[in-house]
């Protein structure tokens, strides 16, 4: 319907005004929106989709302090340290690791659906086992640390095993407000200081990664000492052991480490230049977002929710700088 | 504190009446104590003590005309079918098997941390593809399956991807009671048909098995067919593909699979007799409870709560006949 209304001057310099004011609230909800587009997660995007219109900013460089080598037969393993949550842990790591404490060592237990494995064979034997050197052999046991001032990104998922999770300085992490705690969740590829029944017999000398379904029980009842971002599959491949736990029986079986290196100690041409997409953007939320509800052609019932360890944390080789 | 009172006759024999009656009450409260505690839980138990006190009918055997053998050139994998959710499934596997359709077929995909794959490398090549022989191509997509009348065995801890998951006949499975629909959940070891984008594409001719963290999001998105049962080992440890999707790239890479029988077809002395804890009974809740809250010296804080993936679906070499 449209009708037509005299016109007067009065009424069109009225009628101007109107506009530009209509004008200036358009603009102003326009930027508005664009604002919101920036922090909110892109609705309808596949995951290819997110990373496929990340910026350079949404991605972070891994700290070659931060950063372990691990050499097998079959290729190099990446780690990431987690010192925000296991300070003790990644200082005691790179002692070791700058002492050449795992070169030679091996894999020495590979447990289907659960944990693989590697540090001195005869580390129970007092007259075989490698020295630890300067590093240190007992200290704090590191399983949880002050949630108070620690960044932290809330997955409004829920969880079965924590009040709270989410991400922390790129790793999947917990936190429990009562308590004032917070933690690094057992998810697949996270790494551990395996311990005996002292909880702090965990000196970083004997190491694990989840290879299986995420053991959330063992949150908070061992220290979680970084993540695998590369090479999951040279350990999470490997035959499995017939001992108990998965220990491998015989010493043949097992896989031996060539060495294991911080990244800051290598030359930087051999180096793997990696980069993690950041996990406190908006690109990260849009990411989370197209996992919990999947927008390939494939699935026909999104799932709407999505647990912590189902998020992915992408790695990709570093853009070359120009 | 204590108070003399006087006793006059009368209210000795109100006395001697209360004291009947009390050990009345208590008697029954016993035996209701008792009887509890065959119903619930029994506390403090690892899980196996649980499995150690566990009694013969605790305990079902395999049933051969739902249990298929992989053979590989690695060894035997187990796997039971899960007629009561996929019957159509279970019975064009039958035929499929009984003609020996996967025999000579192989491995093609390992996705690291997702699933591992098997069928024809030719399925997509109308002229070399194997024919299904008298099994269907094409029939209903088998997702869901009414909840009316399935016997389900709540898990009380809660879950992000369904309002209800626990056990029914054996596996890990969910609920909507508002949509009055069941499926069996993505957990670890589950198996099912691959599909296309076209939901009724999922004859059963190619299977996978999960082989990493609960992909939960496959939930009623394809026919979750069976569960491996013994030999996930082999499966999970084979080398990643490294094409798209994790499909081996080269011929050569993919392990053969010798052949797939059903248990029924195969002479009794060369069966895997093995038998599986039930689901539904008071052993199980017990072996939930000792997963739960973890009595193991080495555990300080237990995690209070279980989620479905994170079971064991205990089984064992059946007890020879006597």
């Amino acid at each position: 319907m449209s009708s037509a209304l005299p016109c007067p001057h009065l009424f069109r310099r009225l009628a101007a005004k109107a506009l530009r004011f209509t004008l200036l609230v358009a603009a102003v909800l326009a930027l508005a929106q664009a604002h919101a587009a920036e922090e909110k997660p892109a609705k309808g995007l596949t995951m290819q989709q997110v990373l496929d219109a990340s910026k350079p900013a949404d991605w972070r460089a891994l700290d070659p302090r931060n950063t372990l080598y691990m050499e097998l037969p079959n290729g190099r393993v990446v780690i990431e340290l987690a010192p925000t949550f296991a300070p003790l842990h990644a200082e005691n790591i790179r002692k070791l690791v700058a002492e050449k404490y795992f070169d030679g060592l091996a894999i020495l237990r590979v447990q289907d659906n659960f944990v693989t494995q590697w540090g001195d064979p005869d580390a129970e034997d007092a007259q075989k086992a490698r020295s630890l050197g300067t590093a240190i052999r007992k200290f704090a046991a590191e399983f949880t640390r002050p949630a108070k001032s620690l960044p932290f990104t809330v997955l409004g998922d829920g969880d079965l095993y924590a009040p709270e999770v989410g991400f922390s300085d790129g790793f999947p992490a917990a936190r429990d407000p009562k308590r004032g705690e917070a933690w690094l969740a057992h998810c697949y590829g996270m790494v551990g200081a395996g311990r005996d029944n002292d909880p702090q017999s965990g000196s970083g000398a004997e190491l694990y990664v989840v290879i299986g379904h995420a053991p959330r029980q063992l949150d908070r009842n061992i220290a979680t000492v970084g993540r695998v971002v590369k090479g999951m599959e040279l350990l999470a491949a490997l035959p499995r052991g017939t001992g108990p736990m998965g220990f491998y029986e015989h010493a043949e079986e097992r896989l031996p480490i060539r060495s294991v290196r911080l990244a800051a100690d290598v030359p930087s041409g051999e180096r793997s230049d990696l980069e993690l997409l950041r996990t406190d953007g908006a690109t990260f939320a849009a990411l989370i977002e197209s996992r919990r509800n999947r927008k390939d052609e494939w699935y026909l019932e999104p799932a709407g929710h999505i647990d912590l360890c189902s998020v992915p944390l992408p790695v990709r080789a570093r853009a070359a700088t120009p």
